[in-house]
């Protein structure tokens, strides 16, 4: 009779341990769904006119952004470089030049993810300048009032890319800060750019047209794009029809004056290809 | 030793049932979670200059909205009538005046809707007009550069309202339509108002400031409010930090010029107190 007991025992604690089991496995996917939102969703920490402003301190955690894409562009707390997020890795583009994966913890004040599905890719070659890459990206962008996730892996014969010095409080407005911009020149590296089109109505709030970063395959150099060609290499896009804004909760933000059209600072900050020092 | 092989077989079925129930719980509430977005957040379906061009194809259910929100404005298929979200159920007001509840399959071209969950509460005795009124607004406002849903109950001495005649196509742009709009009346009703205060930076996909509809407490009239003073009543409004705007498949909304700057036209569209028919 004891031994049958113990049968009794050992068939209840299997059978409670199936189960656990079970409900683990489905505690587990519950998380993975409500960790992911919707694939086609542009997410951003933010807005552009913020940052413009002097809004550098982190807002959200990179391991909290990478819950929301593998792919994007960004800046960290207190402006201390370019960020550029390529399968679901930060990399921190210093303003030394140097690039260092980003630590979960560290914090990003504007960034824009998305996880990068790629619906068209096309083959280029010797794609001369940035304006003529530019015009190929036009011509692949099938609805400009949509948004665009934009990846190109491929050998550029030459890279123009500059990045942030951190900065400290009082901080400057972007503008001032990118007059001293350290630039950066690569040449015959292989390479990804990542970024975003972003249609026109997002003035205020990000930036219309393209924005695009680059980091070296082997991860050493990069920084936001000013100047390439490219030798070879693939195009990817992803039409993205949602779109995603968390804005600051601070106070510095709701201080901010963000009534003022701030288009022509922007794009001196985006576009400017001079530099401070010049590091090859 | 049968009858302890049969307590084995009851004490294993046991088990099993209860972690079957156990998942089924699991189950329910993950699909609970994924119904519902956070709550902060206001959901917007396209743009408001896409609706100023005179794309009034509906690109939602209703049905499919009110899984984003319980309170919210908006427009239906073909500029069918303004809509008002209130306690989760949207009403249609018609340019004849009338007020009718929007089936889940109806469709709207432009919407926006959170789910309302008061910050903050304010009795207001005799207000004079809309502009006392928004000056009420302004003083709870902390952030002005955050959303807000705004829900306001109480006794109307008077509100004045207008709503939208159904469109064919082609379509006119909708400051074409707003110049013919149907403008009602009402004295000495109890209703509520819900919209939304929107930031500078949303010019272009939203209307900045405030935009809010109105309906009368038996759901009977209503429509976009242009004129009103309040005799009693209570403003709630909701601080919401998050924002998510779905944009249209379609390919009028691919077409679309969504360059040119329409705030003049927004501000006519939005603000022109006079109507073409009066209806009291």
């Amino acid at each position: 009779m004891r031994k049958c007991l113990y049968r009794m025992i050992a068939a209840v604690l299997l059978a409670a341990l199936l189960a656990l089991a079970g409900c683990a496995q489905a505690g587990k996917d519950k998380k993975l769904k409500e960790a992911s939102p919707p694939e086609d969703t542009v997410f951003q920490v933010s807005t552009i006119n913020a940052l413009l402003q002097g809004l550098y301190d982190g807002e959200m955690t990179c391991g909290e952004l990478k819950k929301h894409g593998d792919l994007g562009i960004g800046t960290f707390d207190g402006l201390d470089g370019e960020m550029i997020m390529v399968d679901g890795s930060v990399l921190q583009v210093k303003a030394d030049g140097k690039v260092l994966p980003a630590p979960d913890g560290e914090k990003t004040p504007f960034a824009a993810v998305t996880f990068f599905r790629s619906d068209q890719a096309q083959q280029v070659k010797e794609v001369a300048d940035y304006s003529q890459l530019q015009r190929l990206l036009d011509g692949l962008i099938a609805n400009r009032n949509m948004f665009y996730a934009i990846r190109i892996d491929g050998t550029f014969s030459y890279v123009k890319t500059r990045s942030v010095p951190e900065q400290a409080k009082p901080y400057p407005p972007l503008v001032e800060v990118t007059k001293n911009q350290p630039v950066f020149e690569m040449r015959n590296v292989r390479g990804t750019v990542a970024g975003f089109y972003c249609p026109p109505y997002v003035e205020g709030f990000n930036v219309p047209g393209y924005h695009l970063h680059f980091v070296t395959e082997d991860h050493q150099q990069g920084g936001h794009l000013l100047e390439c060609s490219l030798q070879e290499g693939e195009i990817q896009m992803d039409e993205t029809r949602e779109f995603y804004l968390m804005l600051p909760a601070g106070s510095d933000f709701a201080m901010a004056d963000l009534t003022t059209d701030r288009a022509e600072e922007l794009n001196e900050v985006e576009n400017s290809i001079s530099g401070g020092k010049r590091i090859e």
